[in-house]
């Protein structure tokens, strides 16, 4: 029925690949010394065996992937990934217990950045720099996945439609797969470099830019410091990473393209336009509200309110200041842009501006259709008319997203007893940002939540993170039926 | 433009039927002698006159009534009979200011049934029949408008679909309104009569009954005790109101074709089918958390359990069992219900049962299409395949309910400092159910809420009421352009 084979051989080709990642991670503890190579060697040999053994084990496996083999890999890949990168932190005994390890990395993987730290500073540099790696990877996986393959299968939701990939254009899906992920690569690459020497000049170490760097593209959101961004007193750093976030959360081919040649592209996009008018609406309103409510200069009231936006709306979740200290208007107009996300084809996480604003133009259109019930009016984006199909597709992803996040905050009330609480870390995981509201705001870390609760949220960054469906699909009867 | 004229004398013809029954209201208050009767003289006075002078000053008003004009005729009345409606409260003083009785004959209007009373059995027997009477109306004005009136302009948006009116096919749109409304009517006078009766067999006196099967059929939730229902502590009670609820939050022809030769229908009815199955998982549910969580016998749980179940989802809120001191997963629970709401057609608010169940079949196709995406498989409800333009519609409303519930919510923290309180209130009020969160909870009225908080939450039931669209549009450039 499905070819299991090559599912099992894919996995095994990618773990070796998560293998090679860690002996990147080996390098770094090597530089530093610290104790914990011996367990990058570990972690490294059990992963890339692993992975040999299932790869050479079918090695009859017939090359054909169907779309149904594509959905199970790309589910399973970050479950797997998790496992077997818990390792460097469970062997070396920097996060000892397999939930809570498992709930770090798979927070890596899908760029969420929710941590259960409480003692970051203390960690090995190996270790935090593997914690890091697999946000960048995380994150440059979710940019291939949506930009280069699912397109080839010709899947990927709205992603396809969002913009033009380099290398497969709308009307002729021509899998150059290769090149296309090659130059996403590439792209992400040099910004990444770009960014580390920029924070470098602001006077952040090597390690600690490469690490944010790291981060920032990924849109993820893990520090090197407990306090993350708000370590550093020095607004240079705060605009930097700013920024690079803003970047991020750009459809990386849109990004592409701006940079190589046509940068006219970027201002005609309309979902990079509505991106951009949300931050500084929502800029506007809480620098204000800063200024009203708290003793803040006009520049930190400003600073602070744009980094917190550009921060939760990218979906990355660094903290220069703890927002549930703010008026709670305040707080929850930040909490607004926990159901917006960055653009399509970025590595940001959530509901995303484009579905937002399709969502609202269809809405509107829908009044218009009230009074003129036979006029026929496409929804239009981008100066093309967008197919009803799509239409009802974001419609339905809102529907769902508004339905999980509002049946898991009730489920998760069983492991918390403030409802704050719940919303916050369930609406934060699953739009994969970090930090919540309440007990896990931002002066808090996830430790505090029971066992089977972490389980849940690792479950649900997953599910947010491959945009619902693709996880859904797998536990439709319909999957499995034929 | 628009036949202005035509508006105005409706809306004076509509005034002068209000002010006659402030008459009624009259009548009881004579019954009564508790010094309130001179002021809904004055009232009626007042009502009947500015009604009668609207009339004859648009003698010549051509009789075409358009589109337009239906949806700002009924934006309108619902305002203007606020403001009348209040009369006899201010007049009176029971409740003298504005703002407060505004807010509580919105509210009654809307069948909401929110109050800001904290004194309710001081008040003359005149005024709480008023009080009970105007939810009735409203309730009844509901039903029509969706099943007679608005189809009779080709709107109505699911209502049409929902079931077949008496006198009304979903094939031929032919405007036997008056037929319709009579039937419904009728309907409606036969169940609150039987209501009646009923509770006076529990024990409740003749004001008592009729007050409150006034507002149980109209699933408003007003009542003539403090306490709420909780003030009678017999079980048959509680069981008769949540079996007349659960009439009350069912489609209207729906209920009239089964008592008519047809019982069948009721149970081949998908909608009705949903309800029945939430109403039932839901008990269980809560049944469970409390047999758990407190030291109720099984019938006590039972019982409080269906009736919050029933009395919320039914958008009528009356209460037996304050649910702000079960276990907070068990109020969350019941919070989910704010946002689903009785069968279309009824006079219940919120989302409705039928938009819920398309919004979860079409999720579901939607995820049969991403496996395989050439088949064309349409949403069916009730055996019949739902139109493309209906779940647009469907999954608009949707859209825009969350968006109005969470940007309100956010608007309402200017007025209250918890976000709990703020969502409780908000999803009340736009689901026309009554009570709250915190500190609107069923403990507690809207007496607290600031001046100001409470013309927003006015706005707010009336937005809901209408289903956000009738109310939205208006405010629409394209609805005044041309």
């Amino acid at each position: 029925m499905f070819n299991f084979k090559i599912i099992t051989r894919t996995l095994g080709f990618l773990l070796i690949g998560e293998g090679l990642l860690m002996v990147a991670a080996l390098l770094v503890s090597l530089l530093y010394q610290e104790g914990d190579t011996i367990h990058f060697i570990h972690s490294a040999l059990i992963t890339i065996a692993t992975g040999v053994i299932l790869f050479l084990f079918t090695r009859k496996a017939s090359p054909t992937i169907g779309k149904r083999e594509g959905y199970i890999i790309v589910s399973i890949v970050w479950v797997l990934f998790s496992f077997f990168g818990s390792l460097p932190f469970i062997l070396s005994g920097s996060i000892p217990a397999l939930h809570d390890a498992f709930f770090e990395t798979m927070s890596g993987f899908t760029t969420t950045g929710a941590s259960i730290l409480d003692n970051i500073e203390e960690l090995p540099h190996g270790i935090l720099f593997w914690r890091s790696l697999i946000q960048w990877i995380g994150g440059m996986g979710i940019v291939v996945l949506s930009l280069a393959i699912l397109p080839a299968f010709g899947i990927g939701g709205i992603s396809l439609y969002a913009a033009e990939a380099p290398g497969i254009t709308t009307e002729k899906i021509n899998p150059k797969i290769k090149d296309t992920a090659k130059i996403l690569w590439n792209t992400y690459l040099v910004f990444t470099v770009v960014e580390t020497i920029m924070l470098m000049f602001g006077g952040m170490s090597l390690f600690d830019s490469v690490c944010h760097s790291f981060t920032t593209m990924a849109t993820g959101g893990f520090s090197t410091k407990q306090a993350s961004v708000a370590y550093w007193n020095s607004p240079y750093i705060h605009y930097v990473i700013t920024a690079f976030t803003i970047i991020a959360a750009t459809n990386f081919s849109l990004t592409y393209f701006s940079f190589t040649g046509s940068p006219g592209k970027l201002f005609k996009n309309e979902e990079f336009k509505l991106f951009i008018s949300i931050i500084l609406v929502f800029t506007l309103i809480i620098t204000t509200g800063l200024l009203l409510t708290t003793d803040y200069s006009l520049e930190k009231a400003f600073r602070n309110s744009i980094f917190q936006v550009v921060t939760i709306i990218s979906t990355t979740g660094y903290v220069t200041d703890d927002f549930m200290l703010w008026h709670p208007f305040l707080t929850y107009v930040l909490f607004l842009l926990f159901f917006v996300g960055g653009s399509t084809g970025s590595t940001s996480g959530s509901i995303k501006v484009m579905r937002i604003g399709l969502l609202l133009k269809n809405s509107y259109y829908e009044l218009r259709r009230l009074i003129h019930p036979n006029a026929v009016i496409p929804v239009r984006f981008n100066n093309r008319a967008v197919n009803n199909q799509i239409i009802n597709n974001v419609l339905a992803f809102f529907f769902f997203y508004i339905a999980v996040f509002f049946i898991c905050s009730l489920i998760f009330m069983l492991f918390v007893d403030d409802y704050e609480t719940s919303i916050g870390a369930v609406a934060s995981c699953l739009g994969n940002i970090g930090p919540g509201l309440g007990q896990v705001g931002p002066a808090f870390s996830y430790s505090q939540i029971p066992d089977a609760g972490k389980w849940f949220l690792s479950f649900i960054m997953l599910l947010g993170r491959l945009e619902l469906f693709t996880v859904l699909v797998i536990f439709s009867p319909s999957f499995w039926r034929r």
